[in-house]
């Protein structure tokens, strides 16, 4: 039996759209000769649908799309499997149906519900306490979906007493595992990713198909890469990673010795740059716009979100603002200029300084500058507001620049740089993006962004001659604490012990948790780690810190 | 045996703090010839404690806390129940502690975790298999944490298998149920939760003692209002509502006919007034802050946050901020100082021409206004920034003052009029805004609010003759509709189906849909409803919308 894995990008709600792509690409593997075509977790609502789950018109709405459009499909035509969610007794399961001859045939309801990662599955769906098998093509097939095969890495340990898929490979004399997936990228995921899958494989002496969503939705960017392992373990398809694909695999492949294993597929900042490229493009075009606006300051970040923005968009697509204020450099101007013009993209110079006078003049005495924390604010809100005005005037999502370490320290002004509709860099640290900003010279094979960019000490040019490294430990020193403290949850004393400086550490993790009310209002940024801001970190605004014993009280 | 309930108001992390408050309010029990002083659910780290419960340098410290402040003092002196997060054999379970002799002598670890209203206990807890007893002062104790007990009332139905604390009740011989509980306000409430328990009690032939925590954390309101039955479902005992409280019953009046019962509490503006009054004062204090500002527009949403902020926080720590455009009617700034002179602020007035030209010199033809959205969203934006240059340099939070009609359908500018700290009304449909207003002047027994706030039109005043309703269905025909689409969960057709009208539901559904963007980087809002914006209701936001069938495609 041929296999065909459709690993399609899906429109989160878009139950019509959904099903139409998914029609589309079934006729496909059927003309292909395809016994069964299989489509990944929840495909036919995209993941994740979030509190649409919650409204029974919507689950009415997805009940009619595979009953009325999808299954008529496999009337004389191959089977079809597929994610969606489905309510049995009342309840709502996270379901995967096989649809055969113009009908529901069989169903494995998810058992281990995912709690993390933002999903928070157990708000709307009820886990099913036994593992299900289906019988398919002359095969009996288990399946899991998402997160259900890793009980076993601790990942989401079974505390509730129910069946670990994997465990249960031998009762059900099972000959193949099928895993439907809507697993966002983070950095290393590949390389654990194919790692682990081999090893069970191997180990269950069972070949599983792994299928996984791919496109960005909101924040999350689905990779796709899904894979094939024949029952010694052995790697023998991988799909595209970050574009769509339709994948075949013969199922007597999957009982014999691979004719050539794939090597593995090691995550790189080429890896980062095209999960952000994909995040971008989708997330602007799944929120029905075409078309973007950024500030060009002349650093560093917005000429890595720039490059990236022109790699998914089109540089008929992008407008650069420059806006300089009194404290501006003369090489701000010019780098930002160079930059837009290696892009190709539009630019507008607009000096921000009539409207700051303006605003000066209304709350200073004698409308002169006080050099004051306020009025970098100030500042950096008259740029939002400008930017903004575009955005509204001509139909463009703004692109925010500010980094990760930017964002976890608060070096960022709410409604001023951080006003707009997807932060591109907010989970990548500054250190990262200089390897980005290398990335996209090197791959372009000449300097897209100036080497001055590059070089010149990061500033955000609020005041005369600042300099970040005023504010800020070195980001080499402050981005591995902020790790420590943020991806791996340690405590300041365990990150001292680790043979960071006191003071800084102190002093860094006080601005971390001094800034939550930013973070808070933040515009929506793209994931690539396990702990991104926003769904993945969930911290109290108003709360005492007295917990952190030393240089806090 | 003499029973403390000790309604605290404990800050959510700061950990010496609560314990220092648990260790007065326990002496000040003991000193009252209390045998058991008993605090809410997660009293030690207080609720929601959120991802702090992912540091295990914190949990360390809750543990330090416990069993070298809080145990020590139960030496010689009355036992201590408490709610804390403690940890068993490598995993993590929201407990009540009983401390006798010095030491923890009794656990009941939660067995069904609250995976709504924002807690996402799954994320942190593992549910415990068993329904613990405790043995207390010669009395056998039922413990259930939370909404453990409202498994029968389908909230939280059992799908897990695991037990029911009032079905476990005759197995554990227990005498008595007591319940920690850490439950935010929310209007209806008191009523339902009321008249549940008593049945409870009653059907059981329990006494029911219910412990809350009190205060506002983030944009939860704890509204304390804790609660005694006795064991023929008699309400013998109330603590107060929205205020800490330190209540005393005799064991022996929990299993004997109630000498007078209470009267049954009713939700009226009353209770919002109170819980908004509550959440404005803990935001503030609890983040560390003292003082507030915000616009004064004469209109009726700043003038009901003022006197909400004046109340809580006192005049002398309320700022106003009056900021005409050349499009506000000459009764805005009139109608704005008399409330300031009226709630005894300090007002400050701004006009916003200035920066407003100088914005439209940079980006309109000549400079002329173009009066179009983005020039309306432009003028609010002006004033955001305005208020929060104040802000930052006086150390003040900015309230917001849009109301939950306006977040719903988008009528607000992000970074404008959604700018600030706190947003007093984002859960208050505006109907109910003029419900608080009509119910503050009759309080004061005078017009705080002048008579024309309340009566004229709705306006946002961002172009000449503007009116709310220009855009908008009127607010007694837009708030049923949202109430049914974002409290119900109705899908548009059903709506429709109740009788309202087609286009207008069509364009009020669209309207919230599209506007998902502007909540996600919206101010906190204080919660008072069980579907608030944040936590409550978590939509995508780049989306589909093609499963609305009728007007969107």
């Amino acid at each position: 039996m041929r296999i065909a894995l459709a690993q399609i990008n899906p429109v989160v709600g878009a139950l019509k759209k959904n099903a139409a792509l998914m029609a589309n690409t079934y006729g496909e593997a059927r003309s292909a000769g395809a016994g069964l075509v299989i489509f990944p977790e929840l495909a036919v609502t995209g993941y994740p649908p979030m509190d649409l789950l919650l409204y029974s018109g919507f689950l009415q709405q997805v009940e009619r799309m595979v009953t009325a459009k999808l299954a008529p499909l496999t009337a004389g035509g191959p089977a079809m499997l597929l994610g969606a969610p489905w309510r049995f007794g009342g309840a709502l399961y996270n379901c995967a149906l096989l649809l055969e001859n113009g009908a529901i045939t069989s169903v494995h309801r998810k058992t281990l519900l995912t709690g993390c990662a933002g999903f928070d599955e157990h708000r709307y769906f009820a886990p099913s306490p036994r593992q299900e098998s289906m019988q398919i093509g002359g095969l009996t097939a288990a399946i899991a979906i998402g997160e259900e095969i890793w009980g076993e890495h601790g990942f989401y340990p079974r505390q509730d007493g129910g069946p670990d898929p994997v465990d249960e490979l031998a009762r059900l004399d099972a000959a193949l595992l099928i895993k439907l997936s809507a697993s966002p990228y983070l950095y290393g995921k590949h390389a654990w990713h194919e790692k682990n899958l081999a090893r069970l494989a191997a180990k269950s002496k069972t070949p599983i198909i792994y299928l996984n969503q791919v496109g960005g939705n909101d924040t999350l960017i689905f990779d796709g890469t899904s894979l094939v392992y024949n029952n010694r373990g052995e790697l023998i398809c991988r799909a595209a990673s970050f574009e769509t694909d339709l994948l075949y695999v013969e199922s007597e492949t999957l009982f014999a010795p691979a004719r050539q294993q794939l090597a593995p597929l090691a995550d790189n900042i080429e890896t980062i740059y095209r999960a952000l490229r994909l995040g971008i493009k989708d997330y602007i075009a799944k929120t029905g716009f075409k078309s973007v606006v950024l500030g060009l300051s002349g650093g560093l970040d917005s000429a890595v979100v720039a490059a990236l923005a022109v790699d998914a968009l089109g540089p008929e697509n992008v407008l650069g603002l420059l806006l300089p204020s009194p404290y501006s450099s003369s090489h701000s101007v010019e780098d930002a200029g160079e930059l837009a013009g290696n892009l190709g993209i539009r630019k507008r110079v607009i000096p921000i300084e009539k409207p700051f006078e303006a605003f000066l003049d209304l709350c200073n005495p004698g409308g002169s500058p006080l050099l004051d924390l306020a009025e970098e604010n100030l500042q950096a809100r008259i740029r939002g507001t400008l930017i903004m005005l575009v955005a509204n005037r001509e139909g463009r999502l703004v692109l925010t620049t500010s980094n990760k370490s930017e964002l976890s320290v608060g070096y960022c002004t709410l409604y001023g740089d951080m006003a707009g509709a997807l932060a591109v860099l907010a989970d990548i640290p500054k250190t990262m993006v200089y390897d980005l900003a290398e990335y996209i010279n090197r791959r372009q094979g000449k300097e897209i962004i100036p080497r001055r960019t590059i070089t010149k000490p990061p500033s955000a040019e609020l005041r005369p001659d600042q300099k970040d490294e005023d504010s800020l430990p070195p980001y080499r020193e402050l981005d591995p604490i902020l790790e420590l403290y943020l991806e791996n949850n340690m405590a300041p004393e365990e990150i001292i012990a680790q043979g960071y400086n006191e003071n800084t550490v102190y002093k860094v993790v006080a601005l971390v948790d001094r800034s939550e009310h930013k973070r808070r209002q933040a515009a929506p940024g793209l994931q690539v780690t396990s702990r991104a801001f926003g769904a993945e970190r969930r911290m109290p605004v108003a709360r005492g810190y007295d917990y952190l014993e030393g240089k806090e009280e």
